[in-house]
């Protein structure tokens, strides 16, 4: 299975925020994660990078969390 | 491994950027693609979605192409 887990980045800090997230899909203000078990989480925040064969994900806050 | 297939989504269309892209990163306008093979490619593009268990990215164009 290739899922990445998804990491939120503020400044020097990397806070996980889900693993496993197989789909990631925008929303108005923020984004729709969803995991290999069919788990939905909704972010404020836009995709900063990928390194899939690290199975990272990494995401930037939109304004408030 | 766990890479997956860049598309550029324009409208109705999905055409392939890139196959077996590891790595992503923002750039001042656009993203450096790279796969695993070690070859790059920017675009003038932002993330659209991830569909990562398919082995999808999908990308939008950022401006003129």
């Amino acid at each position: 299975m290739c899922e990445a887990n998804a990491y939120l980045i503020e400044g020097e800090d990397k806070t996980l925020v889900m693993e496993s997230v197989d789909s990631v899909e925008p929303e108005d203000d923020g984004l729709k994660l969803m995991n290999i078990f069919g788990e939905q989480r909704f972010i404020k925040a836009k995709i900063h990078s990928l390194a899939l064969v690290d199975h990272y994900i990494y995401l930037s806050p939109l304004g408030d969390l």
